[in-house]
């Protein structure tokens, strides 16, 4: 690229979000749109987070993509339908500007890479943060404002709900060109600061079926799926909202349980069926039972996405006890390994009265390990130009 | 009992029956009234049976209940339900016959004694085969003739449909007193003579939630159940029905693969949530899936109760296959075990295709033994007083 244009480049972080009124499953597989609202919880970037830098430039001859330092096919369907949509939103935003010209960038080709702090073995939902972050650089890429659900849907369903910080819900919408199919935030990340969320990351032996052709056989097989979406989620969607609006925890957490184990429930419906939870899934079900059932109330409530790890709940007051009871139901292996990350949680003991009501046999290294985090902000843009990942050759920059 | 009166003794034998169509939750906790039909393939008592004898004599002065040769408390709800239902029964039908005195027999106090050929370890509806035997041999004992349903309903709902062999259909009835939710018979055993059951009894680690709670907790908090019940079941029913007319093999495995999935569906959705699937059970049925697949048709078929064990429904000349499947997924520990039992079985080789097909990592001593059985039919009286489980004394036999 020597003596070429000069190249333009952004780069922006993008957060996890985790379901509590769980997505699954598109009334139309082309414009992702779902068959139901959903509704999560931004998770805190300092903890788990994507950030990507776009880069176009005239010089560039094809688009490229980079994940995590590997060269993927950038001429994948979704990230090409994100490009076609970001482009077609820059173009409509010029075109209202009386009669402007295009500018010849919305033409040049693009170089994009982007890596996530977590592995992606957590099993975490890294293609939603993956998506914003891409929506919400390319935005800024190609100068377009305003509202950026259509762009990262079209990469990630999920993904237009890691547009926005604290609680967001994503309306389902009507109409059949998807334009009302929008993410909005609820509440932001100041609005419940005691809340935190643990990511109990479970050792697990294979991969489970992807979501989207998991989603797909739900819709086309499983009676309760439908039933779910349309006689179920509706009234759960306003009540997960009130929980949040009055930080109603005990409401919240088991809405938020009962609302994972429907989804699970649609997936074993499901034929040939969906099985995303393990045995060790189904030890933190009933070890949050049993330490909700010990205190007399909801402290902890478990929600599983398209796989065995947990994500769980609770307000800081429950955190040092729970991850007590979660070292003791599962005794890391190796015993001198890193088992917590993020927050600091303060080791206590566990009461004899407890340790009895958990009574579950211990199944040592069933957890790899345990990220403490809490609710987060939306999308960032990084200003210092060190922070970017591609070169001003557009190239990904040698790990330092 | 010395000089004593004589005493009546009658042995009966009764049969397991395994769900194609899953009964769960009822309507009338009392009268034992389901919220939807079911139907079920009766188990052939060669290999899968309760016996019971049951006295009465004018000289006992309470009743008594041995179950496997452990005396048990007589005053059990369930026992005493079937006793009042059975005398009811008797007292009307004598009442009948112009004006005839009650015999006082109808007043004497009844030792019975029960035991299974198979160990309730095995995790079946032993207490089905349990209590279809008690109302079948009190019938016998009070001379009461024609339907039985109500009386062993009482005990424990399927018991109703071990009251048959073949194919059978419990009619969940409209009636708030219950008298039209009776078992009745759909096929004889003979029907379909190429049908042969397989009973996959899972190591497991821990007892379930037992089925009468597990039922109660369902029906009062899980709406997908009450949908199932009421908008998936009845059309189920019918399409049962005409594969068992027709011997439609695929379409009965398939069915049957997603009522049992669609019912621990409703246990996944029941809040805390019901679990009867562990690892293995999954694991089972990915092999099952996997056989199909390689084989582009449906072959074998799962179905759970509440419980890990699997019941495996094939036609014949897919057992030595499929039971080869198992024992390369499942290697048998300790390899010198009894791993089969019931119907022999010749041993094949995989092909290299199916072995690779099958490409599970094995799970050693998964599956503890293997019984292989078919279709049986219905209880049957034991005419042979040498083989009553209570002596003249009206206690149980030594143990020969």
């Amino acid at each position: 690229m020597a003596a070429g244009e000069p190249l333009v480049a952004v780069t922006c972080t993008a957060p996890v979000n985790i379901a509590v009124v769980k997505y699954w499953g598109k009334r139309d597989e082309e414009l992702v749109l779902p068959i139901n609202s959903s509704l999560s919880v931004t998770l805190h970037q300092d903890q788990l987070k994507a950030t990507t830098t776009a880069a176009i430039s005239r010089d560039f001859t094809s688009d490229r993509l980079w994940l995590n330092g590997k060269e993927e096919d950038a001429g994948q369907p979704r990230l090409q339908a994100c490009l076609r949509e970001i482009r077609r939103l820059a173009r409509k935003r010029r075109s209202a500007d009386d009669g402007e010209a295009l500018p010849p960038s919305l033409s040049y080709k693009v170089h994009v890479a982007s890596v996530n702090n977590f592995p992606t073995a957590a099993g975490l939902a890294s293609s939603a943060a993956g998506y914003a972050c891409l929506a919400y650089t390319l935005a800024r890429v190609y100068g377009v404002e305003g509202e950026l659900s259509e762009v990262a849907r079209r990469g990630s369903g999920s993904a237009c709900r890691s547009l926005y910080g604290g609680f967001v819900e994503w309306q389902m919408g009507e109409r059949p060109d998807g334009r009302d199919s929008v993410a909005r935030q609820l509440a932001p990340e100041s609005h419940w600061p005691e809340l935190r969320v643990l990511v109990l990351v479970v050792n697990a032996e294979r991969k489970p079926t992807g979501s989207t052709a998991g989603m797909r056989a739900s819709v086309e097989t499983s009676a309760l799926l439908r039933f779910r979406a349309e006689s179920v989620v509706p009234a759960r969607m306003a009540e997960m909202a009130r929980c949040i609006r009055e930080r109603d925890f005990p409401g919240f957490g088991q809405l938020t349980m009962r609302d994972s184990n429907q989804f699970h429930a649609t997936c074993l419906d499901t034929f040939p069926p969906l099985c995303y939870l393990n045995d060790t899934s189904r030890r933190v079900i009933r070890l949050v039972h049993c330490f909700n059932a010990h205190h007399g109330q909801t402290k902890v409530a478990y929600t599983f996405d398209a796989g065995p790890n947990a994500v769980v709940f609770a307000l800081e007051d429950a955190v040092d006890e729970f991850v007590a009871a979660v070292r003791h139901s599962f005794p890391p292996e190796p015993p001198g390994g890193e088992f917590l990350k993020g927050l600091p949680v303060r080791p206590v003991l566990l009461s004899d009265e407890l340790r009895v009501a958990l009574a579950l046999d211990p199944a040592p290294g069933g957890i790899r390990h345990v990220i403490v985090t809490q609710v987060g902000p939306g999308p960032q843009v990084l200003d210092d130009s060190h922070l970017h990942l591609l070169g001003p050759d557009g190239l990904p920059k040698p790990a330092a």
